[in-house]
């Protein structure tokens, strides 16, 4: 902590965010479901998705991108699958309402798959794949972003064609389930940022600059000319790009976006819910996959490590700290959230 | 090429391995299966998958763990999912089997998983993808392997806890499919079955010594004591331990079997079939994979890249090129391989 950075309670920026998005039009509803994405991403540590983003979706709502109130429809469906449009409503919203559908076809089938068309910002992935699991599912999603947004290089190239594509996994356990939400590049956009204001060097292997020559020069990234992410896995790239295209092709194609145009929409989403009960059964799913825990963590640690975690836990040992000592958010980032607000019109609670 | 390495025909090949899996017991359509199957891979360079697999099949014969002419069932079915009992047939001849299974599942309800229960080893995961492609779906595979081959370790270990776990998927477009097929570990254990041979060292940051130290000696990756395989995407390797465990919980857990328990199968093999007639259409589908691989590609190269590849196209042009110039294959491989033709009492055409 320092003089640059405030640190709020989760139940302070709960009554901020919904004063701002009730005075922008959401629904009692809507504003909930939006907010507290936010503040559990933030909780984690995963500041990117976080609270910060009320000003974004602020804006977005000025902007029409965001139509608070719009309605999330099946525009077609089998037994197993559909393809939903989200109606520019809150990504948070529409990713929410797509969680029933897709476990209900699982339910039913013993897998679904869901995509969906005209989605905003869904916010972290993980989030959507743990609701799946709480339905004793395992869950996988995939997600892409729109063309403006492309930073990421294919393997071997040197442009940005690709975003920073999301892929994320939960299953069920006996306890907690197992979170997996990781993206398909070398570093993210929000990080580069961070490294662009402060003039740190970024480390090195995760960008390129125009020429395609590594650099650690976040500037470099930016431009102009601009340069590029690395896609994952480099030097071993090719893996991580492939893994990103997967993502452009369940997140994108299987529900008719084009990738090369630029497109309204910010994310695809993909959502998959596997049915243990239509293979093992859920108990017996359950068993095995805390086996596979225990057998994977029961491995020495390597130097520099005190133990080997599963996907998930830093996340929730984050969250454990910061619902006790408070979410830390720079004074300027927090000053800009207040600055919506009054914006809005929001009628705030009394925060300092 | 040097005197160490014989070029054989993949017609030679073929009819060696026919001759090879007939004597041993399999019918004429399951020696084709298995032959076609090593032969492919050869062709492609991934040798590692390749008809110096004809060694350890005949092998694995002798000692049972392979049962040519077994039944190949469903045990467990749902309209959209099934588990099927490979019987310890060939990996080949079972995974085969479950191609039309979970495709015919997609084509009825849009989307079908089938996961594998005593399967033998399956091969180039990427065969399996690329056979739903041809069913104009998408193709999403995973493949674990059994206790005792476990090589890998978890982020943040120094034991082997995983396999090299590979991820394949296909997707068609109006030209030959996209093929993806990669392992979730920094090298294969093949490969560094070579460095011990040769002494050659493994590149930095593959394996870790039993204490958990890098090094780049393939001896201290046997042992006594063993060290281990790190997970891909080293130093993000969280990365490629979270989809190494997905593999697991897709390969193993769903299938009912055990991680941290030896069991007699080789393989888990979860094959999961996207029918884009449920969503999109076929042909807008395959329009659209079209579109984002010329959107990726139109990337100019970056240094040291002459073009941007899609996944699958450096094994295509190595197959082109194999089929003109021979497979090559090591003396002694060769050798060995006419040596379990003999012990089979095989009939062997002309070969040299």
């Amino acid at each position: 902590m320092d003089n640059n950075t405030e640190l709020l309670t989760p139940e302070t920026l709960r009554l901020v965010g919904l004063a701002i998005f009730r005075a922008l039009g959401a629904s009692r509803e809507e504003a909930a479901i939006v907010v507290n994405e936010l503040i559990e991403a933030s909780l984690m540590g995963i500041d990117s998705h976080g609270v910060m983003r009320y000003i974004q979706y602020a804006e977005e709502i000025w902007s029409g991108q965001i139509k608070p109130g719009a309605a999330v429809k099946i525009v077609r469906q089998t037994p197993s699958t559909a393809i939903v449009d989200c109606g520019f409503n809150f990504g948070a919203v529409s990713a929410q309402r797509m969680i029933p559908i897709v476990c209900g076809k699982a339910a039913q089938n013993g897998i679904g798959c869901v995509v969906s068309r005209n989605s905003n910002h869904v916010g972290r992935l993980g989030s959507w794949v743990e609701r799946i699991a709480s339905y004793n599912m395992l869950g996988l999603a995939v997600v892409n972003v729109s063309k403006s947004r492309h930073a990421v290089a294919p393997f071997g190239g040197r442009e940005a064609r690709l975003g920073t594509n999301a892929i994320a996994w939960a299953a069920p356990t006996t306890g907690r389930p197992i979170v997996f939400d990781a993206s398909t590049a070398m570093i993210s956009e929000g990080r580069l940022r961070l490294h662009a204001q402060t003039g740190e060097p970024v480390p090195a292997g995760r960008i390129i600059d125009a020429d395609g020559n590594p650099t650690t020069d976040a500037g470099a990234f930016y431009g102009p000319p601009p340069g590029a992410i690395l896609p994952f896995g480099m030097p071993l790239g090719h893996k991580g790009y492939g893994l990103a295209l997967l993502v452009e092709v369940l997140g994108a194609c299987l529900a008719g976006a084009q990738v090369s145009e630029e497109m309204a929409q910010r994310n695809g989403l993909c959502l998959i819910a596997i049915n243990p009960d239509a293979f093992i059964g859920r108990d017996r799913f359950r068993a095995l996959v805390d086996d596979l825990k225990a057998h994977v963590t029961s491995s020495a640690p390597a130097p520099g490590h005190s133990e080997v975690l599963m996907p998930g836990d830093i996340e929730q040992r984050t969250r454990a700290r910061r619902l006790v000592e408070g979410i830390p958010l720079s004074v300027e980032t927090w000053q800009r959230i207040l600055a919506v607000a009054k914006r809005a019109g929001a009628t705030l609670p009394v925060t300092s």
